[in-house]
């Protein structure tokens, strides 16, 4: 992997062994479905017909919801990985690689990245960090993602968002191959993941992650309904595409709806990503539902080391009375969306090098 | 226009006059926003920031429903739009060009094609139809449409639908080049329509025509509940993408929707695409709503001439007791479509002579 060798960027590589070991595996173990069931839409004039119930959803039951804890999910996920990308080195002597860009010295993006870079170190993912100046111009940056566009040993190219508001990031995010948009936000991709019957090479990370845990937590979504609160291209469109595509009736609910508590309660599965901390209180939610919580929200705690603490747009203490499962913050989709960017760049690299 | 200079397909060239007559406006008239207003969702912790309502939807009033007539807001567009070629053949002595791709003999097929070409034909759009023969090679129908891809005379490219079985119709509707794809379908144009903020290149004429009706009549889409029932590419997921780029809260039914008359009756918009005669009845509707019927189905009708009649998804002698404004089957939404794959070729021409 090429890096570091063009003006204002700074390259520098990662390439280590994957500390999780090694992996004595050597079929890929079965993923779940994560596009969904490719059905027919077969109407009847008069009854529509339902796919028999195979599994109910978490009954309700008082206070003894389901804690979706990710992290064991997470790290299961990674040493899978990871047994994979030793299978690849082991077969064929190459092994993924993932190009992070980044413009400016934010320090929150710098955390960010630095987190991913680690994840990829642990799997065995080389890694090339691009580090442009913030006032780079826009044809600096799009030179650096058509270098890694060629670049054959890059199978993933993530840029760190947000950009400076002088750079077009539309225009940016769709110069990023399509091939390896690991993100999964080229509108290309998008527009697959739209589409019923169609593949994206890539589904975004946030929605796939919370896919990952529904399924493995046995969450059945087919038939039932669900409320995304949000539409971010990055999580609440995706999802609610996402949970179509497994059959579910998906509302989208967002910031001009007018009675969204009460849409809400009729849901048996409610995603939420809007960044307002405890938005979705107790009555919002119906007994039984599944609420994955996709918030990220920092309030003030006098009572914390920092003076603050993280916390997602669910009212975590009413929401747990109600329903039968939900995904803490920290701790619930959070860890299982890394390891989703890890999954992207897999597959990319076993799409380049045709290995199965 | 070049066309018909290739082995098994037969190029025939029509291009007449505009018989609307010239337009004096020098300058084009207002569109509609069919995007929709982009705005940034604004969430508060308590309450939800609504817009205040600029004007209601249409009141309950019994049976006194208007009927959505879309012919004479068909003529109405199409008027315009002669009016607009006459002005680009003035001003830069250039129209607008449309090829069609026809591979079989179905019967159906081309009298879809001839209402086209005949709509065209009267506004002003030269045309092309590259008719293939029903056993014509995938590589065949490809080098047909990038020849249409290359021809700078050509600005909008129509693959008819459905393509015979052993021709990969996502392949194909994937290499027409998505700056001539006035269907909309491109998964391209697709992503851009479903990511708020982004423009494609075009939006597929259905939903067009749908919310055309829509903000044509003055019905208020912000802030409103809307149920689309069904969901195929080409109509039920680019109106719910289109609904929600116009700030609707949006629910999507399907045929594994559980309870899709209870969710409907929630709704003040109405939009079906299903293609079951009389699947929407009476109580499916909340009264007030204004229902958009894009269902179109044959039914047997001993009293009429051809011993059938043309009918929506929704039950109109019920539904129109209940709501307050619906489009009729016939005359409703379909002319509108026809005039909007008119309107997405001019506008592609414009875009490419940069005639604004």
């Amino acid at each position: 992997m090429r890096g570091g060798n063009w003006v204002g960027v700074v390259g520098r590589r990662l390439r280590k062994q994957a500390s999780y070991g090694s992996h004595s595996t050597s079929s890929p173990p079965e993923y779940p479905n994560i596009l969904g069931p490719n059905l027919p839409d077969v109407w009847t004039s008069t009854t529509q017909s339902h796919r028999p119930q195979s599994s109910g959803n978490f009954s309700a039951s008082g206070n003894t919801a389901t804690i979706i804890d990710g992290k064991p999910i997470a790290e299961e996920i990674k040493f899978r990985i990871a047994g994979e990308i030793q299978r690849m080195k082991t077969a064929i002597g190459k092994s993924p690689g993932l190009a992070v860009v980044l413009v400016g010295q934010r320090r929150d993006s710098k955390t960010y990245i630095n987190i991913k870079l680690r994840a990829c170190e642990k799997v065995g993912i080389a890694t090339v960090i691009a580090e442009l100046p913030e006032n780079c111009t826009e044809s600096e940056l799009l030179d650096v993602v058509s270098r890694f566009n060629e670049d054959p040993s890059v199978h993933g190219i993530f840029v760190q968002l947000p950009l400076p508001q002088h750079l077009d990031e539309e225009k940016i995010m769709t110069v990023v191959s399509p091939e390896k948009d690991v993100d999964g936000f080229h509108p290309l991709n998008m527009g697959n993941l739209a589409i019923k019957g169609r593949q994206p090479f890539f589904i975004p990370c946030a929605p796939k992650g919370c896919i990952e845990l529904l399924l493995r937590f046995g969450v059945e979504i087919f038939g039932k309904r669900s409320v995304v609160i949000g539409r971010s291209k990055i999580v609440g469109l995706p999802i609610a595409l996402l949970l179509q595509r497994h059959h579910s009736t998906v509302s989208t609910v967002h910031s001009f709806t007018k009675n969204p508590e009460q849409i809400t309660s009729q849901a048996d599965i409610v995603v939420s990503d809007v960044g307002i901390p405890n938005l979705v209180q107790g009555n919002w939610l119906k007994p039984g539902a599944v609420v994955i919580d996709m918030g990220t929200n920092l309030v003030k705690d006098p009572s914390s080391r920092h003076g603050f603490r993280v916390t997602g747009d669910v009212c975590y203490e009413e929401a747990i009375k109600v329903v039968s499962a939900i995904t803490p913050v920290p701790g619930g989709v959070g860890p299982v969306i890394i390891s989703m960017l890890l999954s992207n760049t897999l597959e990319s690299a076993k799409r380049a090098f045709g290995f199965t």
